[in-house]
């Protein structure tokens, strides 16, 4: 068997510099947004990815800010949860959550007759801490989430909105991205994914 | 905002409809492995799997008599861990372990200069009840589970073995390719990753 890289700094180093050789949009990104991208490409060895994201109003910013105030996050799958960069949560005071499991959401989801993705959703936003919503699954979680803050005349404080998929998902992120008030981070069309939602959330705290 | 669907089996049925009418080699599979493959492009909107999916030595019919028997399944991310089905898993008395956060493994992976997710397979190996090897993320643990194994003679029972990446992730499958003896899933080049093995596993569960 060949010999093999085993120091991880050393892959992630090497990693991030083959990405940025084969890139051939890099410079319509700013500083900031280019190791979002780059750490997005590292995570699904996906380079459609550079033409599909779309930054709106100061998001990465405003996430550095909320994470910075020690806020809290919640995540549409157990998945982003665990995939979230933990110790780097804590040291700031973060805090992430996820109600798709719970009993309450189970039990609302089923009465209603809609998904446990967007019953956790009707909980999430009435819990005033969490700024930031991570969707990464659902495309009826994010659906919901600007119905819900449409309804009661708000802008939620940050979405980064990559749910996946065949049935909703591109359409739900074009309703996204039709909102230029909200700040947010989206992939259009059907791609996106837990991963591609945790490497996002992951860059942006490595910037801090 | 358009009206969406929001029943889940509804979603799922027309997503996987909507798949089978977009690929163009669903024939070149068997029954049971183009169940996989769609699942795997149901997580990634990325139909570019169905070329690079290799399955070898029966490798779905061995999965699935090994979850019969309620095996350990040994999952190189919490990701993994945590995405697999877990209602299923408990049907059949089987268990899904890591160990990448463990305090043993950080030690020995500090002392011995190689990743954490190589340590974790050092430790996986010693543990006889674990059957299936998934390995989503690390290209460095699959090379050490297939010298491992080969050190000691033995064949391991089964691995899907899909890590992502620019540094080793497509010569570490390379390398399984070549192991004949093994039964295996992986997907050949760069792409992988924790959501793809866990659409596996998922696919191969529902079948039982």
């Amino acid at each position: 068997m060949e010999k093999y890289i085993v120091n991880p700094y050393e892959i992630e180093e090497k990693s991030m510099e083959i990405i940025e050789s084969i890139m051939d949009d890099a410079d319509k990104f700013n500083s900031d947004e280019l190791k979002v991208v780059k750490r997005i490409i590292h995570t699904t060895a996906d380079f459609e990815y550079s033409k599909l994201i779309k930054f709106n109003n100061e998001p990465i910013e405003k996430c550095k800010q909320l994470l910075s105030s020690g806020c809290k996050i919640y995540a549409d799958t157990e998945m982003i949860k665990v995939g979230v960069n933990r110790i780097k949560l804590k040291e700031l005071g973060c805090e992430i959550c996820n109600y798709v499991h719970d009993d309450d959401v189970r039990i609302t989801a089923k009465e209603k007759g809609i998904t446990r993705s967007m019953a956790s959703i009707e909980k999430a936003v009435l819990n005033n801490d969490i700024k930031i919503f991570l969707i990464g699954n659902a495309p009826t979680a994010l659906y919901k989430l600007i119905e819900l803050f449409e309804g009661a005349n708000k802008v939620p404080p940050l979405i980064i909105g990559v749910p996946i998929g065949f049935v909703g998902a591109a359409e739900s992120k074009e309703e996204l991205t039709k909102r230029e008030n909200i700040p947010f981070i989206t992939i259009r069309g059907r791609k996106g994914g837990s991963t591609v939602a945790v490497s996002i959330i992951n860059a942006i705290l490595k910037m801090i």
